[in-house]
C-alpha cells in the first residue's frame, strides 16, 4: 500500500519494449503464419528454458562468442545466463536425450532471446526468435529444405520477388568451406586472422567495398575520427579476396562457375564447390526459384559456429531491418556436449 | 572447436525443464484452447519484457513480496529482475501508456515467469502463465466475467463437474473484504498479525483444521521436529475465525447467508456481504453453475496484492497439482505507478 504516494516511474528497461494490442495482434498473426509453414515441413515443437548454465552457452574453453549475455547466479550459486539464441540450447538438448530423441530430429522453437549489448535502431535486447533446425543428417539436402521452408515463410507473409518487379526479399547463401578455401589460397591461415577477415567481409553491405579494402589492409579512420585496426593483408591478398567476394551471377550455377574459375584447385576448394553443386541440385529439386535464393560469396555470418552452408534473408526495400533470417550448418556444436558427432543445420527468424 | 574433447555435461538447470515434442505438442494444443476462450471473451493480446526494474516488481518501499526473484544488473548498472508474474508488469504498463490505452482494457498475456525458490514436486522455477486481466472498472460484474471465462477454459480442456459424477475441477471464490471484516471483528488489527493469520488460513487444505488451530494459537511442532511460531490468538478469537473459515453451503447465496449470520454487523461486513451478493448476481446472469464456481470463506491467496474478490481453481482428483488458476481484484496495484487509481482484476493459469 503506497499511501505515501511515493510513485515508481512506470518504464520499460532500456533496450526492451512492450507490445500493445495492435502490435501484438499483428505479431500473433505473423507467428501463426510461420508456424503453419514450419509444421507443413514436418518440424515439431520443442521448448528449452530461458536460463542455461553459462558453460553451456560459452563452451568449455569459454569459446569466443560475439553475443554479450545477461549473466546471473542460480540460487545454488552456479554461473548462469539468459540464452542469446535458441541454437546452442538445442545442441545441448540433442546431446542430453540420446534415448528419448530419434535422429534425424526436425524441431521448431519460438522464444525470447537476450543480448546485453547496445541495440541498433529498431533492435532490442530481448527479441523473439523463431527457429527451425534439423539434427542428425550431414546431407546438404536438409540445408536445402531449410531454405525451401524459409522461402515459403517469406511468400506466406506476403513477400514476393516477381521477375518484373522489385525484389521484396532476398535469401543469400554461401558456404563456409568456400571461405576456408579462399583464405587458405591467400595464405591467411592463423585462426585469429581468418576470423578478423570474416568479420570485415561481414560488414560489406554496411560500409561498402572501399572501406572493406582498407580494413583488410592497414585500417582506416571512421566517421567519428576513431582509428579502426586493419587485418594487415597485402594488396594481392586483398584483391584475391575481393574478387571472390564480389562475384555475382545470373543463377546459382553461374556463381559456382565463377567461383571455380577464381579459386585455386585445392582439395578444400573441390569439396566446397562440390557441396555448392549438391545444394544447387537440391534447391532445384525442391522448386526453389533462382530469384528467391541467391548464392552470394560475400556472406560470412560473422563469428558464429557455422561449418558449411550459411544463410541470410534481407528485405531490399527495408535495409534498416538488416538480416530478418539467418542460419547455417553447425556440424560441431553438439560435440561441445557429446563424444559422438551430430551434424545439424537450421535457421532463425528474428522478430 | 573442442578438439580436446573437454566435454560440457548437457544438463538443464536445477528447477528448469525441457519440453520434448510429445509434451510440447500437448502444451501447444492446451494454449490454443485457452487462447480461443480468452479471445471469445473479448481479451486482446499484449506483451511485456521478461526483465523489469527491480523497483517495478517490489514497489517503492520494497514492499514485502512472497516471490523470490532472479535478480541481476542491466548493462547500465540498474538493479533489474526477471518477472515473477504477469500482473505487476501489466499494472506498470497500464500506468505507462495513459494516452495509447483505452480503459477499460481487457488483455491476455502468455509468458514465462520465474521464481528463485525451491520448487515443490511438479513445480518449476520457470513456468508459463496465461493471464487475463481487466483494468479500469470497479464493478464486480468484471470479476464475474473473469470467473465465467475461467469456467469455460476448464470446460474447453475437457474438465466437467457433472451433478452425478465426481468434481473434476473446482473454482473457489472469497472476498478479501470478508476476511478484513472477520479480522477486525476478532480484534486482529495489526497489519503484520493480519498477514500472519491469512498465511496460516491459506495452509488449511495442506495441513488440516487442527494444525491451523495450533498455528493461530501458540504454534506447533512440525513433522520434522521444528517449532512453528503461532500467531498467539486467544481461543475465542480462533473459534470465531475457524467458524467463518469452515462455512460451506449448497449454493453461493447459502454461503453468504451463513457469513451474514456469523459476521458482526459492522460497515465493513455490510460492504463485504453486499459485494458478494453482487458477484453472485453477476455469476447467475452469466449462467455460471453453482457446482463450477463455489464461494469458500477459507480462500485467502496468501500475501498477494488482492483487495476484493479472490479466485482459485483446483483439481480435486489431482490435488498434487495444487492451484492451477488463481487471481483476484487488485485495485491498488496500478497506484504504485500512478496518482490516478485504476481498479483492476484478473486471473492467471499456470502451466
Amino acid at each position: 500500500m503506497e499511501t505515501e504516494k511515493n510513485l515508481i516511474p512506470p518504464q520499460t528497461l532500456k533496450g526492451f519494449q512492450d507490445l500493445l494490442p495492435s502490435q501484438m495482434i499483428a505479431r500473433t498473426r505473423l507467428i501463426e503464419d510461420i508456424r503453419t509453414v514450419y509444421e507443413r515441413y514436418g518440424f515439431v515443437p520443442l521448448q528449452t528454458p530461458t536460463l542455461e548454465y553459462l558453460s553451456t552457452l560459452t563452451g568449455s574453453g569459454g569459446e569466443e562468442t560475439n553475443k554479450q549475455m545477461f549473466r546471473l547466479h542460480s540460487p545454488e550459486g552456479d554461473a548462469i545466463a539468459m540464452r542469446f539464441d535458441l541454437t546452442v540450447p538445442f545442441a545441448r538438448l540433442v546431446a542430453q536425450y540420446p534415448n528419448e530423441l530419434k535422429l534425424p530430429l526436425r524441431r521448431y522453437q519460438i522464444g525470447s532471446v537476450f543480448r546485453a549489448d547496445k541495440p541498433g535502431p529498431g533492435r532490442f535486447r530481448e527479441f523473439t526468435q523463431f527457429d527451425i533446425d534439423a539434427a542428425g543428417s550431414e546431407s546438404v539436402a536438409v540445408d536445402a529444405e531449410i531454405l525451401a521452408a524459409m522461402t515459403e515463410v517469406m511468400h506466406r507473409v506476403g513477400l514476393r520477388n516477381d521477375p518484373d518487379g522489385a525484389a521484396q526479399f532476398r535469401i543469400s547463401v554461401n558456404d563456409r568451406t568456400v571461405m576456408n578455401a579462399l583464405l587458405v589460397a591467400c595464405q591467411v591461415t592463423a585462426e585469429e586472422q581468418q576470423k578478423h577477415v570474416l568479420r570485415v567481409i561481414d560488414k560489406l553491405q554496411k560500409i561498402g567495398l572501399e572501406h572493406v579494402r582498407q580494413e583488410l589492409g592497414n585500417g582506416r579512420i571512421d566517421e567519428s575520427g576513431d582509428p579502426i585496426r586493419g587485418v594487415g593483408l597485402q594488396a594481392e591478398q586483398i584483391d584475391q579476396i575481393l574478387h571472390v567476394v564480389a562475384i555475382t551471377g545470373d543463377s546459382r550455377r553461374d556463381v559456382i562457375a565463377r567461383l571455380a574459375a577464381l579459386l585455386p584447385e585445392t582439395p578444400v576448394s573441390q569439396t566446397a564447390l562440390q557441396e555448392m553443386h549438391e545444394l544447387a541440385d537440391a534447391l532445384d529439386a525442391l522448386g526453389v526459384q533462382e530469384h528467391d535464393v541467391v548464392f552470394d560469396p560475400s556472406l560470412t555470418r560473422g563469428l558464429d559456429y557455422y561449418t558449411g552452408p550459411v544463410f541470410e534473408a534481407t528485405l531490399p526495400a527495408a535495409p534498416e531491418f538488416g538480416s530478418v533470417m539467418g542460419g547455417g550448418r553447425y556440424n560441431q556444436l553438439v560435440e561441445r556436449f557429446l563424444e559422438t558427432p551430430v551434424p545439424a543445420t537450421g535457421a532463425s527468424i528474428g522478430i
